[in-house]
């Protein structure tokens, strides 16, 4: 058994067989990703890497999954509660340069600039994830975990892809990816500690101990109620504060295109085998950028010459900004970059199949039927834009169409 | 006036003109020196960088510059306290890529690789500091500064060489590079805050507020006297646990010798000129591990391949270490790095002449004279021997050595 | 000037004139009369008192203002900031035993026992305030703070009435009393660190930075309106779990019906005149529980023999027991408080006239009108019964009229 | 099962069996005694009781046992963890109004003013508590904790006794009573969140993990030394600035003399019934003050009327003031404590047999031999005088003495 000091969770106990797959090349290169991109250029601390992130959430799938056990009065079995936290601990082993900015890159490609990559959105890191879990960490997931679990493989990948078979799968996936779940937990927690903010944090002992399986959905104690409002609440201010942050996007934003001029140029191209998963890092990135606009390499990684027009494009401005998005797309094309158009959105909380349910010791209702604030949460939606010194003409263009749209209210 | 939101001290009010200097790239690039070179590989998070920790210096040189003047009845000079801030701000601009890893690398070049290199110790990056400030910043400098204070590149200059002219530049020497000063106080604060350890906390809030500067000397009232212990004691278990974890000095170790390497074979080079200072990050290392021998980017990147003795090598066995240290040199030129011996050694406080001092109304006095738990300190001195799977036949040798020396007692 | 150290706002600075007021016996007083009146038996260690909260709202009355006057361009009145620190200190002196509960026993004494006694609600300690102020405080008030401002007496009673008669008192009152303001502030912060949950918690260091004062109104920046969602559902938060919590209702309502007793058997009697207020403590309270039923000495200080009907009373069962009040309030009279009905009612939030603002650099707008959040959120009105086991019969009879309530729906 | 929440521990499981010894009134009964009797005076909101301290040790107690079994391959006995969890809960049955100030008016009252009360020091809430659980809880805890453990209240007053007869007594023992313990640890967390100080933190969570029974002794792993030194050096702050601050002590001893008339007059009496301990509470203290001398309950109660002569007499004043102890005694008897003298004095780690161990793998060895900063330890030994000023007189007698002594040196 080993420990690991923690500022989230305090220590995160790892055993031998864990420690297996956490020692492992594959698992070690998510050193080499920051779990939040280019947010460093407004919170400058916010540094940390998808590595932390995925012991979290290692830690936290297993304390769910022992307490959801012993509140549901399943059986108390700790080779299901093994699997569920080293399905937490690989559930981001799929991510390659800078997250979901990589993610971002590959719809720029493809939308913006036509170059023909696969292109699966936020499914990406979870098909590279699958990859590298059946074809290079499968050997030792086998050696290690088989004694808990037949076939554990299949059990991460199954409820990777959000193909659960049985109830332990089903179990597992609504702890790991869920409204509220292990994963976000981690996050919410861990990005606002960096950050130094206070909007993330909610109480997760509380919450942990309230957590009930039933009928195959996950549910909460009605007592927790607040909690499940505060959760997602945090997620909310974190998205329109950090993730969401208009800078923060510019920055993400400049990254993509300087990515697509790499792909472009050959100096970069997407995995095709192992071996490149432990290339493709932030470093390549970076180390890469002398190859390409000097106007890119400025800004991503010194901050300098881009300016963004100081007003978050939403309501009615977002209805127009979409209806003349062909004629963006052209313009950010032929500016190759220098001039940026960024879109931003999430759903703070949909009542769909997996949502959160609320038990009051009788019945298990949908959470909105309870939660007036809930209800209220709407989706999150607004875009950017930004420009390079070179490239003000296309800028102005933008600038007139904003002051015209601005006058048509929210 | 722009604010930096900051896990440790909050809010970082910038000011426009100490902005112009954060905004430089020179500026900038410290984002991508790492605060903690390879801590990383015992404490996951402590990805920080120099950046944050010079903003938080900043800060703290200003608080601390306020309190002070008014605790010694000094003219309350607003020019002075922007003076202080800034020297603080630029305290560790000289730092290039793993900081004080970097000072550690040119020593081994010089003593174990006989490479003619200069080396001038921890003063290396208060030299290239004074280079940088003099050369490329200079003029921002002296166009926003002047205004409070008449050459302000000199102020700086002469504060960081440690030769103060007047009792401002020792005020602000003594502020800024001290035992208990603004860059300790930062750095014990943000390291174990991205450790996740309770070591390095102490009472910030109290301790800024009970010091005074009384015939060119900062003391602290007695009142305080406890949080000065807290202080050094903190600073030395940050030492014992974090700083001079043998993990940690293993991979330092590691780096060192990869680094060698790279400048025998002309992948890296001192820097001789200001763009140089843009290269010369911790990414510049990373990307080029492809080009040193195998060993090295496994051990530094995936944490692969290096075993530790697991003994730290103190009191007689080092004595005993130290009688070997040619043929241990030799051994680790011979091997080329990949059997490691690495020493650590800091001294938690020394009666020098800019030591602490304790004012109790009526005399000031020296911290040893008050504190028999200071007087308790002593140097912190081991080291640590590491191997390659390659160098096993080697480390045999050591082993033996330290199974002897081990029976001497302690 | 002198530091008292504070587990929520770190060091508070008190001055010397300030200090004259606080170390005056009818400051002093309280020390003795809790925060949270019986809260303790849910939150074993919410025993703190309104004497720390009055140093705190000082404190971040004092803040508030230093920060609105200057992003309001108000001219720099250090007199100013001292009244408003000042109001204050002593928005609480007039609570006596047991604060709020005190206010429910009048209540209670006039509506269910039919006693003759001056009933004013929550003015009651606004109106004792104002006495104590103008009658007992006063000389020393006037000695210390004319300098700062003619008449201080006048400005601090007028600010507690609500009733400013000009801009200096209005600003006054909307740092002090309003909806976000240096009093909910310390309370939210304070009550929520002794009862050690996470609800009461909000960015602090942000709201006071991003408050402004436009047209006599005080807004806040629209950079922050999430940090006045936050404020708003944590005081949401802290009335739902603490302040409303069904048990600590039970344990106040007990408390109300002992003084009840003590005031019919003329153990207590209201103040009349100053000295009354340094006695009528919670030890007053304490101490003659022995003089009344048993039943309620060993409820309220040692938690026995209530029994608690398991179900909130809200929605339709609400209505139902609004209108059969009159029989209820006849069972709690001839019981003698040995079978109790509470009711708890509070507005999280109300556009009034001192409503919150939210400046976005252009307009002022209403906070409803800018957060669904906000507009989401409703009164929260709750009941609960309990009844010691000699009153066995008169709660079943109310258990039947929930039981059949129940069914009604919510 | 029950949770309480706590700020310290976050949730504090109850198990039923354990809830019925909390519910009773004889244990309900500590949450009217303060635990740091007038701290307030100094730390506003140190107002915290005996209940929640109690509470805290049973949790640490539980998981102290729960680790130090699994850690040194110890039978998993859950009714053994139970028994030393029940013992944490009761280990301060027997304090009574102001815990330790209580034993210190016993002291005063045989020492300076001749009465012949049974005084036994530190032991008297032993005993007190010895009393209670074998004459009045003794019969519950039988009833629940037989099936664990067989006389399970020979356990519980054996371990208080400190004369354990086997080594489930003595591992309990040295779990709760200890120079490292769960009382202790729970303390220090405690207090100094309540003072608001950072003092008294060190970490819990590392130490928990930490700890081994080792030929009936408890050690600490030697990777855990570290925070044994800051547990130690934690006690002694927090015995330096909070429990021996000077006016803390002054108020403690005013108490004491008001204590000492209360018994002269037959206004309070020592226990010697079970029922007698429901009453001996903080409550009967305060709500007496009228019936003293008027100066006490102005001090006790307002801060109100003595004076501290402000050097806190250490070195060679202290041992001349213990030559002259004879006629202070006398002249506070004379005075009738309007003139005071009080000793503080504590051992901040003495190597006793129930010493703390440290243990490398191999070695048990005892802390002084392995910590130099533990061996700078010294006793704590201060004294200070504070009269009202109606003893003006005698004050200046003392003063001359303090004058002159001062000058022979520390």
């Amino acid at each position: 058994m080993k420990l690991i000091r923690d500022p989230i969770h305090g220590y995160i106990e790892i055993s031998d067989k864990m420690n297996k797959i956490i020692s492992d090349p594959y698992f070690q290169r998510l050193r080499y990703i920051k779990q939040t991109a280019m947010a460093y250029m407004v919170y400058p601390s916010m540094l940390h890497s998808r590595f932390e992130h995925s012991l979290g959430v290692m830690h936290l799938a297993r304390e769910f999954a022992r307490y959801v056990i012993s509140n549901s009065g399943l059986k108390d079995e700790e080779g299901l509660i093994q699997m569920i936290a080293l399905t937490g601990l690989l559930h981001d082993i799929g991510h390659v340069a800078f997250s979901h900015t990589f993610e971002n890159f590959l719809l720029l490609a493809n939308q913006v600039y036509g170059l023909k990559v696969k292109e699966e959105g936020k499914k990406t890191h979870v098909n590279y994830g699958t990859y590298l879990i059946e074809n290079v960490l499968g050997s030792i997931i086998d050696k290690e975990f088989t004694e808990f679990y037949p076939d554990p493989v299949k059990f991460i990948t199954d409820v990777l892809k959000e193909s659960p078979r049985n109830y332990e799968e089903k179990l597992a996936l609504s702890l790991i990816s869920n409204y509220v779940d292990a994963d976000r937990s981690d996050y919410l927690l861990r990005d606002s500690y960096y950050a130094g903010v206070s909007y993330g944090r909610f109480d997760i002992e509380r919450l942990k101990r309230f957590l009930v399986f039933i009928d195959g959905k996950l549910a909460i104690y009605s007592k927790a109620t607040p909690i499940v409002e505060q959760f997602l609440l945090s997620r909310m201010y974190m998205f329109e504060n950090v993730y969401f942050h208009s800078v923060t996007g510019v920055y993400n934003a400049i990254l993509s295109h300087a990515m697509v001029e790499m792909l472009e140029k050959n100096i970069i191209s997407l995995p095709t085998e192992p071996k490149d998963f432990l290339q493709l890092l932030d470093i390549e990135i970076y180390s890469n950028l002398d190859k390409v606009k000097e106007e890119f390499k400025n800004a991503i990684m010194f901050r300098q010459g881009y300016k963004r027009i100081k007003y978050d494009i939403t309501g009615k401005c977002l209805v127009k900004f979409n209806e003349i998005k062909d004629e963006i797309y052209e313009d950010m094309k032929e500016s190759q970059g220098l001039f940026l158009y960024h879109e931003f959105n999430d759903v703070p909380y949909e009542e769909k199949e997996e949502a959160v349910y609320i038990f009051d010791g009788e019945r298990v209702e949908k959470l909105t039927s309870v939660s007036p604030i809930i209800r209220s949460l709407s989706e999150i939606k607004k875009a950017v834009i930004a420009y390079s010194s070179k490239a003000e003409r296309v800028a102005e263009k933008y600038e007139n169409v904003i002051q015209e749209c601005k006058t048509l209210g929210p």
